[in-house]
Formats: C-alpha cells, sequence, structure tokens
C-alpha cells in the first residue's frame, strides 16, 4: 500500500479545529495539486472562492446553518461550478457560448467536484483536517448573494479545512460488495439489504442515534430527522431556481 | 512536497493503454481507498459498476461515441448517483424515504464523484493512467438500457482504467489566480480575461486546433466544434428526461 493510498484509508471528517492558521504556501500547494484534476475538455468551468476573514467566516456560519467548524477552522473553500469566465472569454473572441443548459450547469459542477476531492485529499497528505458542507446547494441563492456571484456561476460544495482539534474514530463504510457491482447492476434482494446493513445498524452509535431520536431504527434517523422529505423538496425548488436565475435552464434552441 | 501532492502534480489524462490486466488485489485496494472518500450523512449514495468484459466494453465503447480507449483499457468504472439500495433499506425498515426529488440527485451526485475522483489519485498512485468520459451524461438513458439501472439510479461519470501505452505532454492549466478568488468572486474584466487566457491561447496546440477546425481562435473550437449549443441543450433534454424518468424530478410535497 503506497503512500497516497494509505492517506485516503485514513480519511476522517474532521469537526473541530485548533486556530492555527494555514500558510499561504501550503494553501498554495494543495490548491496547486487540486487544479491538476481532470476537467471535461480542459474548459476548468469551476472556481474556489478562499475565505480566511474572520467576519466573512462568521456570516457564512450561520449560512451553514450555524456549524461552527466554519468559523473556527482558518481556511474556508467554497467550489462552484462557473461558465462565467468561460462564457465571457468566448464573447471576447466573438464566439457565441451555448453554455446556458443544464448539460452545462452539470458538466461545471463535475469539473468543479473534482477539484474538491483533489483539493480535500492534498490537504490530509499535509496533515490537515477536512469536512464537506452540504448545506450549500441547500443555502445556494443565499450564498450567491452573500458572494455576489454573476450569472453562470453556482455553488456546488464547500470544504472546511484546517489543523484537527480532535482525533474521532473513523466513520464505517457499507462492505465493499454493497456498493460495487461486476459487469451488471446487481439489484439487491432483501437479504442482501439486510446483509449490508446489519454491520452499520449495529454499531453503538447507532443505538445513541436512535435512542437520542426517540425512532426505531438507523433508517428512520435519516428519513424522520437528518434528511427528510419536506426538507428536501424545498430545498429542490430552491436549487432549480437557482439554475434558473444563474442562467443553466435554457434547454430548448 | 510529498509523495501524494506530486502524485496530484503529476496528472495526465491517458488514451492508449497497454492489455495488461489490472491485478483484483490491485483494483480492490483502488476501490477500498476510493470509498473512504466523504459522502453526504454517511448514506454512501452511489454505486460502481466495474465492467472488464471485453464484449461489454466493445459495446460500451459504441455507447461512448467510439472512444476506442473504451475496448482498450482493462477496466471501466461507471459511476452513479444511487438511491435505490438506500431506498429499499429504509422501506425494510419502515421508514419512507423521501429522496425523489432533484436535491436527492445532486446529493448522490456529489457522492459519486468524490468517490471517483479518490479512486482515480488511488489508481495514479499505483502507475495506473485514467481518463474520464463526459460522454456519460450525454448517453445517460442509454447507459440506463444498458446496465438496466433501477429507479433511483443514474450514471454520472466513467472512468477507463489501466495501464499507459502512451506518454503524452501535461496538459495546460489557467494560472492559479484565473480560477482562485480571495475572499470575494472578482467578476473578470476584459484584461483579465486577455491575461487569464493569454498563455493557453498562445500554446502550438492552438494554433494546431484552430487551423485542423478551420476556426479563428480556441474560443470558437469550443463552441463551434466540440462543445456546440444545438447538442448541449439535445442533451440537456435527455439528462433531465432520465432524472424523470429515474424517480428525482418529484419536487412537490
Amino acid at each position: 500500500m503506497n503512500n497516497t493510498i494509505e492517506t485516503l484509508l485514513k480519511h476522517k471528517t474532521i469537526r473541530r479545529y485548533r486556530k492555527d492558521d494555514i500558510s499561504d504556501g501550503l494553501l498554495s500547494n494543495i490548491l496547486r495539486g487540486g487544479i491538476r484534476a481532470s476537467t471535461t475538455g480542459n474548459m476548468q468551468v469551476y472556481s474556489i472562492i478562499i475565505t480566511k476573514d474572520q467576519e466573512k467566516r462568521n456570516e457564512l456560519c450561520k449560512l451553514h446553518f450555524g456549524q461552527e467548524m466554519v468559523a473556527q477552522a482558518p481556511v474556508l473553500l467554497t467550489f462552484c461550478a462557473d461558465f462565467n469566465r468561460f462564457n465571457k472569454w468566448c464573447r471576447q473572441r466573438d464566439a457565441v457560448p451555448g453554455y446556458d443548459n443544464f448539460l452545462s450547469f452539470f458538466t461545471a459542477a463535475i469539473d468543479a467536484l473534482l477539484v474538491a476531492q483533489n483539493v480535500c485529499v492534498a490537504a490530509e497528505s499535509e496533515g490537515l483536517g477536512i469536512c464537506y458542507l452540504g448545506t450549500t446547494t441547500y443555502q445556494a441563492d443565499k450564498l450567491i448573494e452573500f458572494f455576489d456571484l454573476p450569472r453562470g456561476v453556482v455553488p456546488v460544495t464547500t470544504v472546511v479545512a484546517g489543523y484537527p482539534d480532535e482525533d474521532p474514530e473513523q466513520a464505517d463504510r457499507l462492505p465493499m460488495e454493497g456498493v460495487i457491482h461486476n459487469e451488471k447492476y446487481n439489484d439487491y434482494s432483501r437479504e442482501e439489504i439486510d446483509d449490508i446493513y446489519r454491520y452499520k445498524e449495529n454499531l453503538p452509535l447507532t443505538r445513541e442515534l436512535t435512542d437520542e431520536n426517540k425512532v426505531e431504527n438507523l433508517a428512520q434517523v435519516f428519513t424522520e430527522k437528518r434528511y427528510i422529505k419536506k426538507d428536501n423538496v424545498h430545498f429542490s425548488k430552491v436549487l432549480l431556481k437557482v439554475l434558473e436565475k444563474q442562467g443553466f435552464m435554457n434547454n430548448e434552441m
């Protein structure tokens, strides 16, 4: 097992950070590694916004549902699908961009997410901790306002980075055969579902979560408490409206 | 600079592969590293389909617009946003899943893409070459048919992997300041756009591309030849129809 795969295998999400800053040199190396990620047609249709300013991080902490690590960690990276720069370049070169549609948004989102993961791997290889903020898509409209993002730009994920101030247990994962399919998609039988989720359901953490949330089982923690339909529907509407507003829903010629 | 960041910095997309197989042990290590990527709420709402069978790769080669490396490289990995497994688990536990909406699709797509990039980094750290296939989203409907993917599953990207049979020049990237913003989004002036794209526009490869495509400049290669509006609009419709069909567009309560 080489160092890189060891780094990947050791990944833990970090939610408590020391105050220590990440040096400019280190951050720059991490980002240089990050932007080497594959990108559609070498268009690099993404942007990364670095937030270090404490006041801005305090405000962003509120926007990210009060997750304290946003204010605590020294660096926040907001990864955006970005066709604005590319479109401007096209227009300056008498080329007419046709990137105001859903496919183009999704292409740019892929670019942004591959870079984000590369940045996280680079950061962890240097002993930093990271945490992704799923709240980015929920609050895309408010983040667009906060960062004053022009048409063509949509935030798709955010990464908190800094030196860890905790050493949590590594999160469990489903057994490999639960997520990997050989040659064809193996649609799951009832028995297979039971097998795949057995280990997770028997963890002490699962008992804590079901007790704390006063539900019968772990699945209900997700459906009734953590990722509930009402919120998903609400934030789906927000996100689709954002795509419209940022100019990615002109899906007719 | 540590080994991992060096691996990231050395990334090259590989389009010609040796016939040599990737051993099961190596592929397994790479995937084990891959699935350690961050995942929303530890739900792991993705699946990875491994295709090694030569006949299947030949068929997939056609679906991926005849890109020869699909038939040539020993392993093809199709990364899918997958709520099917999670939904089945919920239903078996008397939990009512509310994941048939756009937000949930996007959440699952993020999960799948972070794993994909982790897998690519792991593969490259072991001397393998990789190439992402952007054709996955264009052909999502046909890939769903090919793999017989149930509701809740949408392919979002594909990675070709194998031992390189070429050593191409590394692709250029825009200067860092072109894609990174400090504290606020710096919307680009005309001069900044010229500066950001100058290096790329002056590369010998750019001249080759504009000559070959008989256009005036590199931007027109993209807008008139490679990523043209008509195709983008067409594939936007395909992808949105796929999301509908796979059960991700119920955005009302």
